[in-house]
């Protein structure tokens, strides 16, 4: 990565293209960091070499995103300092054997498993097309009467608190049982749970029927911890790195894996950790997207109940690459949606192990 | 319809047309089926005389989708097995005649029925915008407190129990009672009903009030007529021709319109029989189309309460063709939704009539 | 605005321009109205040089929204009677010091407030992508235990009794009392309430409990002040000129401000007056966008607790340029929710007041 110095690029007839671009030797053309995007720029000579752009572009399909003049632009360029440097491709390797997201996205397609979801009112219908354009069969069911019976023939169980109420927690309860009982994983949001002594109740008696995996905001991870968080509505209001050791505490008490989402998401099961780089700053934006990521962590724990861990890892690095290849098709948050579903049902093994930036932490 | 030769077309050059455009016979290319789509093949001399094609595809309106080199993958080109032969125009000419899905657009755009839709919670909002863009007035209205109030002041009702609960059961018994006392048509959506006890015992109440319409997939119409279906979660596990006997039983019954959707969707009233061609392999990507489909069945039968399978046809072929038509500009699941809704929308009697493909079975 | 005369323009080769453009005196083309849309038509040569036309658009970013041959239909280009004329640079200018949509666009952005919704499934994830596009905190929290404690930290409140039943609307009023007490604004939006006894009665408890502001269509507003109103369904059957004087007694009557939305929508306090201008005719096609502009007049209330009458024309402002932005994008009603979502997220204040057209009514 190079910073660029005045005078180094004509900066007014930059060229700029944004996308999740590997670092490649064949590219005619720098690339640099901005707005928490990769950003190639290019001098005012390889524009007019635009043939050897769009070679080298056809070359790595999701480049293919957006070209377009910098417009001056470019005179903020610098890495911000919340962006981790890119992984050498050795390191990245070592990453993708150890968690293997590709080979659990190829499996999952080959075998869609049923995905028992009790989520909020927000987030049932972008939650069902994400497992639906991921590869997996969704089924959302939460009356008490019925909880518990779909809860053992599911694959995995996800259970929301997001729009919670007595006779839904009653169904909640009902499912996590069956779903302990019957040896299958189950997922954990435990959305604002700070927020009410009605929300901190049942948050304390779901805890009680071992969740498999937990994911939450850091705001959420540091409260269900213990600690003091900033949070108060829905959204979070503290940094993933604040809550890296909530969630080592989290993981430990609960026997958990526990997954902090955000800028960089970081995942623990109390001795491994990893971190996810991707996504897009337009994610917070759209709504459920987080309770969406929860359904699918969901599904990943379906193909692998024995290894939440790298289920959640693999499920986080599908989410990211999907957010990244996205973002550059997006206009904004509404566009982004349609994007972001036609980018995880495009997705394939190869394309996410290429893309998916994972490390151990 | 023809199928290539090798030798018969230069692959490599061949022009690419997707969508569901008629066999017209001053159309400069051959058509042939791909991937269940029509698809207009041209010989790289076409490609040349490019003006020809444009000016052709301006005189269809529905051609102007997707113009793109077909890069080898014209290899594979071949009728596959589960696609129908089109009709040839005269019988499809008598199949539209018989059913009018056109007239009985055209009137449902003059007078907006008020459909009364107690669905699920996934399905709330795009089943609303389905009613929308078809021209419907939709009220999704569920409390038992209001329900059959408002059911005798709808032109229909749909229930759909995808998100089942005792209230919710509540709301939708005193729902069809009223509409069967008043004489409102209803339609019954037995979503995953064979999943749990809860639910087959739900659903016999429901049949017992007398739906004027059924609408499942596969599974869920073989296990309503008692039969063995693959059905586990929500979606369907076998095929649509597999349903066709239970649909016939089942119609025969209850005294019911039963419609089987699905690749190629099938209606039956016990005695006439309809096969609905058109749609697409994005649709079952997207969640709850069908329950969407549902409340369109109900806005139909609106219309023609007295012929529930004219309607029930008639919704069918309008979902299908809009389906078609929002296909050949979608990338994906995601970008399907709302170019579905844009379809629907732009859709006009003459436009569904010559593309709906409606023959009796 | 010029009317167009017969042989005026050639109008087979007109130019059409839509969107929310200025009156700008460098603009080479003339400016009229049609369907509710102000559209450029221009000469046959303005076409030829259409360097000149780009150029002035590249001025006017508002206006790079379709560039397309009228295709004859300018024949019908009238301004027709329902849509008023535009205003004046200085009546405009009068307007935005009075109510200062931008200035409360600014600081919802700069400090985003919490919003609790209570609002129908239907609205639930609209509801919430326009409170993030637009920059609040969305927070849906509907049960009895919990609402009242989450009402009195929340900036403001909304309640939409869409799709109401017994528990939601316990939980209603434990949050529209907890609001009122902790001196927080709630917003009421009565939808159907006429339709029902239940419903009836909902919204007379919910009147009590003394909502700071009212929104309905116009067919919710007479019927509320005791009108005579054609509503059946959810849809209005009446236009917003008929409810102004509901809207006024209702107003008094309750110390609310009350706003009717529909082509021009009428806010007022029971003294001052306001109608707004905007939007699009594909906003009716979307269902639960009436919802979500309750929940937005809830955000802009939280920013100013102490001026609802202020907040709610702000509100009403920002959706409506956002429509108008977003029309220009959309093939259909589809299309238009992304493309809505995506101009609320784009929008800023200076775009804002120089394209927001609010009057003293």
């Amino acid at each position: 990565m190079q910073e660029p110095e005045p005078g180094d690029v004509d900066f007014d007839a930059a060229l700029l293209l944004q996308g999740p671009f590997p670092t490649s030797p064949g590219s005619p053309c720098d690339i640099h960091f901005m707005d928490d995007r990769r950003v190639l720029l290019c001098e005012k000579k390889a524009m007019r070499d635009r043939g050897a752009l769009e070679r080298w572009a056809e070359k790595y399909p999701l480049n293919l995103n957006r070209i377009m003049l910098a417009e001056g632009v470019a005179r903020d360029v610098s890495p911000p300092a919340s962006v981790p440097a890119p992984f050498s491709p050795i390191e990245r390797r070592t990453m993708q054997d150890q968690t293997l997201p590709g080979i659990l996205l190829s499996e999952l397609r080959a075998q869609p498993p049923l995905v028992h979801c009790i989520t909020n009112f927000v987030a049932m219908n972008i939650a069902a097309n994400v497992l639906l354009a991921a590869g997996a069969s969704p089924a959302m069911v939460h009356a008490e009467e019925e909880a518990g019976e779909f809860a053992a023939i599911a694959g995995a169980l996800t259970i929301n608190i997001g729009t919670l109420s007595s006779s839904w927690l009653r169904g909640m309860e009902a499912a996590a049982l069956a779903a302990s009982q019957s040896g299958k994983p189950w997922v954990l949001d435990p959305v604002a749970h700070y927020a009410t002594l009605f929300r901190r109740a049942a948050v304390d008696r779901l805890l009680e029927l071992g969740p498999t995996v937990i994911r939450g905001n850091a705001s959420e991870i540091i409260a269900l911890a213990g600690g003091e968080s900033r949070g108060q509505g829905v959204d979070s209001r503290d940094e993933v790195e604040q809550a890296e050791e909530s969630a080592r505490l989290l993981a430990r008490t609960h026997g958990a894996t526990v997954a902090v989402t955000g800028v960089v998401d970081f995942v623990t099961d109390g001795e491994r950790t990893a971190r996810i780089e991707g996504g897009s700053p337009l994610m917070p934006q759209v709504t459920a997207l987080g309770c969406s990521l929860t359904c699918l962590v969901g599904a990943f724990t379906a193909i692998r109940p024995a290894a939440p861990f790298e289920a959640t890892v693999a499920a986080l690095a599908t989410f990211a690459v999907a957010g990244e290849m996205a973002a550059s098709r997006a206009d904004g948050p509404g566009s982004f949606s349609p994007a972001f579903l036609d980018a995880l049902a495009a997705l394939d093994a190869p394309l996410l192990d290429r893309h998916a930036r994972v490390r151990s932490a």
